[in-house]
């Protein structure tokens, strides 16, 4: 399969390029690396990919940015940070994707564990994950026939813990390597509509 | 207690007010009708009405908007007006109200069926509902001490069933006075942090 990677040179991208990488053609996106360069935040920009790379089998995301921030802090303005960073670059993905990619192609998103086991400064995080979630429910019986779409949702990622270790306390990480099933999982299989927790 | 009931004018409102107002001090705010009018869309006008009305025990909203449309023409604009309205109308209702209701108030939101059981032409409310469960879960934990926050998922309305009926195949309508339960229980009980199901 021809899989698109959005975000392959993160943490979990790497997991994902690991994993598929030796099954499949990886053609890899990020922000200013990779083999074509995009911003999500930018349509013309997800156009411009995939009128670039023609018809891929999958479309892989493993991107999204969101304020994390003391709930008393929150405002509007913070949480619309994830809302148009994670959930629609994710969103803008499929729904242009869906006009390039080949009939029996997948999109697969990532959301995360914080929709269900939420921590401290986490608000906006649980938010868009709730939001992608139901957006890949729902997306997925109403889509042309043939095309799939599924979320993964890992837990931390134990390459990240240097960082995020003093917010997820309590929390068993997880390799990159094991939360790339998930996308695997997405890619390879038949399921659609589904989230995959990788906890 | 004194409970501000946002959308009261609504169906699920009108029979919140049924099932609070013999045990309760009913404050009804709506757009253009009852004790006080409010704009959610408006942050200004949220802000007025808590000026105007004092600190209150509960806050109860029956409201919100999302655009129904076949996911073929769904671009990001129409999922925005869900965003904007019954996400972000209700997220402000909680970040500006917090600042004036008492110690031990609780804030009960609508999310609703569809993040969980998708229907044709409802992937926005299925993306914003999930949201909404993201915030109040993570929100919950993270709130000033003493203070709640549910929200209640109610399946399609029975009283709505005139108009909804053809998308609704196959649900089994939820009577106002049963929905209205789920408020009960987030405003009369101690739970926080919840979805309550009336399916």
């Amino acid at each position: 399969m021809k899989v698109l990677l959005i975000g392959a040179s993160g943490i979990i991208g790497k997991g994902v390029d690991a994993e598929l990488s030796p099954r499949h053609e990886i053609i890899r996106a990020s922000r200013t690396s990779g083999d074509v360069n995009v911003d999500l935040k930018d349509i013309a920009s997800i156009r411009a990919m995939f009128e670039k790379i023609g018809p891929v089998d999958a479309v892989v995301s493993t991107t999204g940015k969101v304020h994390f921030g003391d709930f008393a802090e929150m405002d509007e303005e913070k949480y619309r940070i994830g809302i148009d960073d994670k959930l629609f670059g994710q969103i803008n993905l499929v729904l242009i994707g869906r006009e390039y990619v080949s009939d029996r192609a997948s999109f697969t998103l990532t959301t995360g564990i914080l929709a269900k086991d939420p921590i401290q400064y986490g608000s906006s995080a649980s938010m868009v994950n709730g939001a992608i979630e139901g957006f890949v429910k729902s997306a997925a019986i109403e889509m042309k026939p043939g095309l799939r779409i599924n979320a993964v949702s890992p837990g931390v990622i134990t390459e990240a813990m240097e960082g995020y270790a003093p917010y997820f306390r309590g929390h068993d990480p997880v390799p990159a390597a094991r939360a790339a099933l998930g996308y695997a999982k997405s890619v390879e299989g038949l399921q659609t509509g589904q989230v995959f927790e990788i906890f």
